[in-house]
């Protein structure tokens, strides 16, 4: 990792506040920590993340940086206690709205030319300090959004602190920011809330017959509702946006529906169409970080379903020299076999095959 | 698995076909494969689904059972053909719409007292028939959709395929199946595909910032749009229905964040109230198939990222005599270590984490 602050003060430990303190940490960052919730503080320092702030301030004068981890509403408030106190020369948070915050923090009169805007483009469905990994931001996007005011020192430092995390920084204004962001997040939790709502007045024998389509279509809407309010109400303008379009697509796809359901077949062609837009928005999507890369082959070996069966299978691969570079089970309900999934480099999957083949497994190539 | 048809007959050998087909040898049926496409059918025959049905008609004279695997416009020209040449006693498709297919077969003067309308609640993202798997339908639920001319001999023969099938035979009406899979099938499609084309004209720098969350959501997106406009012209009237309801609610959305947009912070409340409707709606959608059920005990193990490393980590779970049910390796590109997240039954998990400690494995429960 590059040499990231040389100490840092992280406010609100939570998921991302905890996350940052351990990766900067793992970088060589000296982190105290600070939470309003003295018990989650507590937990990230016993997790490694850093020592508690004392209540002094930090021992030794301002920290390099101080990012500050806390809801959207709650950052312009942060950052004027955090500036009175002078915890640290350079200021940031993590909050996934831009403009309000900013404006909120103007409002308040903070000092605007030591707050670099952040948004760290990281999640995991758990949340707290005891989900947190330093690895949480490894490769992700991490948006900066200084403004004509903001110092070039502080710029520097809070860039080279997303960079210590791993992750790879964007600079763009924070009206751009909020716009993308309504697109890429805010939105599709409203749409998946909007479809999931349908549900829950369904009868129960519609949704046993659910699979896992539906599931993962509405997953994104069991999020805290509370946090995901405060955070569209920050981001009202552009995500509403978003929902018209969506809801003009939704209205021209329902309205070819009623024609092919009046008997005017020439009308699937348009549906087509409209689903191929749609083809065409999820190709433009990147693909799954963390999860075996499309270029990893795939070898599938039929397991039982009793203790040590992963056991002699990964010792056979083990034996034969092959890295695993993920594994996945599919298991059946009730069935006493499964399918072991390992993603292997495509030039082992060969070697793997025979390996095991040779041991007795039963193994194909995936299709 | 229950004793399924003496001999059965799979028309079309794609992804459903071929598993149908897969699942009824593993229950001791002689299996006969037909497909328009010969090489398809041939593939199917290789991967040990059955013998190509010979031009002449089956050997022996009828099967059970005819398994029509086609698309919902091709259901009712394939069972004419079939009934004519007399291919089976008792006849069931496996297309995601009933009522029009069924209109289409009495129109065409099929004999309906044979033909048992059915829909295996199965799928994959992949098709065709290397993808097809024995197990595909194991646990999940087959919708039966019988008429008052069906006769009861046939109900009985195409439940016992179901069932042999491994899969949970579910009876209801045809119009009844139609509106219930537009809900939690066909609307959802539609729904992805419609949040998907505003990414198809977004700037890629917004993309780049996508997460696994707007992956989720649009996932579904990505399938065969010509496969997906049959699908939904045959099943306008109720996915319109359900578009209609989404398509409300998120004007209600839009409306209250427009609300807010001006101003009127007390509109958060109602803002609220509207995500919670989705959350109860995701609450009552089932759990995974196949996957970790909820009441599994998640144990985290950080594991080297070389081989044997999994290797070594399930002798030490064997040699305790622990039966992990599902792994998980959470691994980020330029780390050195991983994570594996093992689900064993909750009255093992203590076991298994003493064990793997003792052993020497950094290891925690999850949160």
């Amino acid at each position: 990792m590059p040499a990231g602050p040389g100490t840092a003060v992280v406010i609100g430990t939570g998921l991302i506040g905890t996350s940052v303190a351990l990766a900067l940490r793992a970088a060589g960052t000296r982190v105290w920590l600070s939470d309003a919730d003295q018990g989650a503080a507590r937990l990230a320092a016993g997790l490694g993340a850093g020592a508690m702030l004392p209540a002094e301030g930090v021992p030794g004068g301002p920290a390099d940086v101080a990012v500050l981890a806390v809801p959207p509403a709650a950052v312009a408030p942060a950052l004027a206690s955090a500036q009175a106190r002078r915890l640290a020369r350079c200021y940031t948070d993590v909050a996934s709205v831009k403009e309000r915050p900013l404006r909120e923090a103007a409002e308040l009169g903070c000092d605007l030319a030591s707050f670099v805007p952040g948004h760290p483009m990281s999640g995991r469905e758990r949340s707290g300090p005891a989900a947190a990994r330093a690895d949480l931001f490894a490769g992700r996007p991490w948006v900066l959004c200084p403004g004509q005011r903001t110092s070039a020192g502080c710029v520097a430092a809070v860039t080279a602190t997303a960079r210590a995390c791993g992750a790879q920084p964007v600079r763009m204004p924070a009206a751009q920011h909020d716009r993308f962001v309504a697109l890429v997040s805010h939105a599709p939790h409203v749409v998946a809330a909007a479809l999931a709502a349908q549900c829950a007045r369904a009868p129960a024998g519609a949704l046993a017959l659910a699979g896992p389509g539906l599931r993962d279509v509405t997953r994104v809407a069991a999020g805290d509702s509370g946090l995901w309010a405060e955070i569209l109400a920050a981001n009202a303008g552009p995500v509403r946006q978003v929902l018209l379009g969506v809801a003009g697509q939704l209205g021209a796809l329902a309205g070819v529906l009623e024609e092919i359901a009046a008997g005017r077949d020439e009308s699937v062609k348009r549906l087509v169409d409209l689903l191929e837009a749609g083809r065409a928005g999820v190709a433009r999507i990147p693909g799954k970080r963390g999860g075996p890369a499309p270029s990893y082959a795939v070898v599938q070996v039929v397991i039982g379903d009793r203790p040590g069966e992963l056991a002699r299978l990964f010792t056979a691969a083990g034996a034969a020299g092959i890295n695993i570079e993920d594994v996945r089970i599919e298991h059946s309900p009730g069935l006493p076999a499964g399918v072991a999934e390992l993603s292997v480099r495509p030039e082992a999957a060969a070697d793997l095959t025979a390996a095991l083949a040779a041991a007795g497994w039963p193994v194909a190539s995936a299709p």
